[in-house]
């Protein structure tokens, strides 16, 4: 029996990322659910941000430059600190000890704690109320050897151990064990593989 | 030591749904991990789709309304063949047994087997290279009631199993145990807190 919840705006489950903003100089880093790829042509993210966000506001100061950086489940702390304080108040880095290093092709630095980072460039924004969807061109990806599938880029999941968001009940989980493969078990619906 | 890998279109982790387009007589569905929620103001999901899909031809074809069907982990290999197979050669429903039955707000129906679903109207549209960008504004929600917290629009992670698509190694999982509660654990690095 299904019951109706109204307009909600949540989705299961969500990544929980460090979005960076800003320079070497002078940064701020942002907890960001509403994030995803949108678009393999150019590799493209697209995330939104509160208008309000100072994160935004250094994101601009750059012409639209920022890192994405992916916590792995230990930093659940510092990314819940980075998510609920305002920049505007508060150092986050020197209260959390997350250390900026410089990104490879933008000016916009990543987190060195975080095993996954991603650099992009703004290419357009669209305002859908309060909030700003920010498009990113993914431009260059770095990752800790120790979590990549030996002479590929594929990251292996369990090295990595992403943090999951889950919206509603407001938990953070990490990624259960492997199921099957994608783009493989869907092949038993097929008719030939059931004759076979 | 970090590992650059160029500019891959990846994240993590994705949800992995079924999106469906069209109406009741005729309908496609097709799986979709590129895809979150954007904003509050309204609530809106934006989510990349290749242009030739036929699912983007249906959400046209009603005017732009969709539903955002979220399955559980038992339904992986139904969602994998919904990811494989084109709806231009194969009926989807027939194959897998998934079930349409009418939303309450749009024409486009929800699948029955997914314990949570969400419609949505198509407020615009960003091409982005070969995809297309649609932002839908959540106009309803559906659950099942054994996912919610008693009285509350809240789904309980463990009850609604939401399926986890992983990229780049391409594999399916569930969610692992609630780590911590999210604007909480980062009270830790307050210092009033740090003091009490």
């Amino acid at each position: 029996m299904k019951q109706r919840l109204g307009a909600v705006e949540r989705l299961f489950p969500m990544p929980c990322v460090l979005v960076v903003g800003g320079t070497m100089e002078e940064a701020d880093t942002l907890a960001v659910a509403w994030i995803n790829v949108v678009s393999s042509t150019p590799p493209t993210i697209a995330m939104g941000l509160r208008k309000s966000r100072r994160t935004l506001d250094l994101i601009h100061s750059t012409g639209g430059t920022f890192t994405v950086n992916v916590p792995d489940t230990k930093l659940a702390p510092q990314v819940d600190y980075c998510g609920i304080v305002s920049g505007n108040t508060a150092d986050k880095f020197a209260a959390t000890g997350l250390t900026l290093v410089p990104a490879a092709l933008v000016g916009t630095p990543i987190i060195d704690e975080c095993p996954y980072n991603i650099e992009c460039r703004t290419t357009h924004e669209v305002e859908v109320g309060e909030y700003i969807v920010v498009f990113g061109e993914i431009v260059e990806c770095h990752a800790e050897e120790r979590v990549l599938r030996e002479g590929t880029t594929i990251a292996e999941m369990d090295a990595l151990d992403p943090l999951v968001y889950c919206a509603g009940v407001r938990e953070y989980r990490g990624l259960g064990p492997k199921l099957c493969d994608a783009y493989k078990i869907g092949n038993a619906f097929r008719p030939g593989e059931l004759d076979g």
